[in-house]
């Protein structure tokens, strides 16, 4: 069947969000949060094919609802503006006007469409937007195309993370250099469904925005809906793929032969934004990543991983390195998914733990040891069927709860 | 339509778990827990008509798989056994062996037939059943009707908690007084789903077993099922309620004029241990008290009043006193439940916040000292239908982190 090598999708050292054709970025300080970058934007010289994927939390804040409009108008983005400090969710009619604001005040800026324009929020729940320093900071936003310009821009859309999320790779499609990227921000609040936290990626590639769509929707929930964080699914979730085409391949469809190497091309860089915001889990001190078999069905695999790698006890249990194995067989039998309770198989890192629902001897020292690694992988084996799928977390610490009780104060 | 006064519910100051007609118990140390009881016998002088609710975790402990078992025989009990430190779950075929050897070791001393008995396990989950332990330790209880033997009893059935959890109540139904009373344990893996942690109920009442169960049903949707500690539904969730029928009223049915106020008391009873459990909860801080109002259903308004109390954001807020409302609204987002966006209030304690989904001008100093109450109540008022709902748990704390990254270490 296979009539030419697939093409091969390679890690770009030194890529970021700008490095695919035809983008620029920036990021500054306006003073909403104390310290760090708080405005970014990411700017096309082409009005770029373009595709999103939002929360399904049925609270949606302000910007994304600016956001929907504007792509429903052409399916075309030229910029996505970011402020951090604040969500602009639960404030009422004034947060929709502010966010109409800062629309156009970068369709002004960049003088082309405001539905040219998306705009994403993070920060606070619940408070006015400061739109005395959004405003002028919007007007001083000078994309480029730059490293520097980059880490700007990653540096503007953080909140409690502690390192900037950011991943680039490239393909090679109608002989010619596809290149993908993307920068994130996760940290809390996140336990994505169908959407996720932000999450922007950038490409060069020939897409129309219909075929973006169906391949945004389709790997996210492989990658930013297998993750958690603290299962709480935020009220501003939202990806956006942005594809300048000019790359100048030929446009890419389902029916196109590499269709399946531009699915691969986003879900790597995806997965790697996805397994980095887990990660960095807000006061998270490893990563944890569920392997689930044998399962009814993909999906059915996913969401054991989901629950398994979203429990509390099993994430206190990673943290304290406490070989309490029976929590991850809690979980599973939680999930609410298809087993059979008396066939299933347990593995902690090269530890087996259960053998057809029958516990093994396992040496409890070389357990426990294996769980003071910085990533932790738990592999079940459901032996129902032949659905597989995985899931990313981490773990339940101190710092977690000092984080958190103390957000705003 | 009221034809007579409807019998009252008077909580029992001195009451405790054999204070209805009827019931005595033991409790004592077989050193499988370092320090405190850990083998405890609730004893019935005669069969009790018997009614049992189990939790809807797939992976179900042994014990539960026995007691079903007795309990589908005639739906009579007359001794509960449990201990504690080791939830004889994920322990494969020799764990259900274990869990027989302890039902018919308890039938022996008692003479009585091994249906009549119940077995319960709580602790850890995944190790083997030390037997060496247990089995001796079930020949030594003597039970007794004493408040000294209620507490050595209350003592036996605790892991994490940090105090006994118990109730008793009495009404008036056919001229005779009703007892009931309840203990209980709980603290981490707090998260039932139709059944719950362990309680054991006894009353005095005459209540044929079939409508005991359907009562028990009912009952615990609206108060066991509606508290959560960590989101995690233990294997071991079991509610047990023995009625002796001593009290000589006649017998109970949803025709009995005072069967609504035969659930009354089993409500009292039941909601009472459950707020216990939820305030106990490991590393608590505080109660919190969500209620739901305005909901298309009380299903749906229990629900969300659940999905607020259980967000580990909303938990974290309450432990730091940190006036983060907007939590809550994004807890409600997620939930699943019919909403409109645009027409919530939302109070903490005598503070309102939100008014038809506008934010008020509240005075944050006040709300941050509000929330340094020991019970935090959270109003929330939908504005959609007539459903309302409750639902408890408590604040995320450090001590929670601390107790399970070490629970067996």
């Amino acid at each position: 069947m296979q009539t030419k090598s697939k093409p091969q999708i390679l890690k770009v050292e030194e890529g970021s969000i700008v490095t695919p054709l035809g983008f620029s970025t920036a990021g500054l300080h306006t003073k909403v949060k104390r310290k760090r970058n708080d405005l970014g934007v990411v700017y096309c010289e082409v009005p770029a094919d373009s595709a999103a994927v939002y929360t399904l939390n049925q609270i949606i804040a302000a910007p994304l609802k600016v956001t929907k409009q504007s792509l429903a108008e052409e399916g075309k983005l030229q910029a996505v503006v970011i402020n951090s400090g604040n969500a602009n969710a639960c404030t009422g009619d004034q947060g929709l006007i502010d966010a109409h604001l800062m629309r156009d005040a970068v369709a002004d800026l960049f003088s082309i469409k405001n539905n040219y324009v998306a705009v994403a929020s993070t920060g606070v729940i619940g408070e006015k937007m400061p739109m005395d320093k959004i405003l002028p900071g919007i007007g001083n936003l000078a994309p480029q195309k730059s490293f520097d310009a980059a880490n700007q821009f990653n540096e503007a859309i953080l909140t409690t993370d502690t390192c900037m999320k950011t991943t680039c790779f490239e393909t090679t499609i109608d002989s010619k250099k596809i290149t993908m990227a993307g920068s994130a921000k996760g940290s809390g609040m996140i336990a994505p469904n169908m959407a996720t936290m932000l999450g922007f990626i950038t490409t060069d590639a020939h897409i129309p925005h219909e075929y973006l769509q169906v391949a945004l929707k389709e790997v996210t929930n492989e990658t930013f809906n297998r993750i958690t964080v603290d299962g709480d699914t935020s009220t501003n979730d939202m990806v956006i793929v942005m594809a300048s085409g000019l790359a100048s391949n030929n446009a890419l469809s389902p029916a196109h032969e590499d269709w399946e190497a531009f699915i691969q091309l986003l879900k790597q860089v995806c997965q790697d934004l996805a397994m980095m915001i887990a990660r960095d889990g807000e006061g998270a001190t490893k990563l944890i990543e569920v392997n689930v078999q044998g399962a009814a069905t993909d999906e059915e695999a996913g969401m054991v991983a989901k629950t398994v790698v979203g429990s509390d006890l099993v994430k206190t249990m990673v943290f304290g390195s406490d070989p309490n194995w029976g929590r991850v067989m809690m979980a599973i039998g939680r999930s609410g998914m298809t087993l059979d309770p008396e066939t299933i198989d347990i593995t902690i890192g090269p530890h087996p733990l259960l053998v057809g629902s029958q516990p093994t001897n396992y040496v409890e020292e070389n357990l426990s040891s294996y769980l003071n690694n910085e990533k932790v992988e738990i592999n079940i084996h459901l032996n129902i069927g032949d659905g597989s799928g995985k899931a990313w977390g981490c773990d339940l610490t101190y710092d977690y709860v000092r984080i958190n009780a103390s957000y705003r104060t």
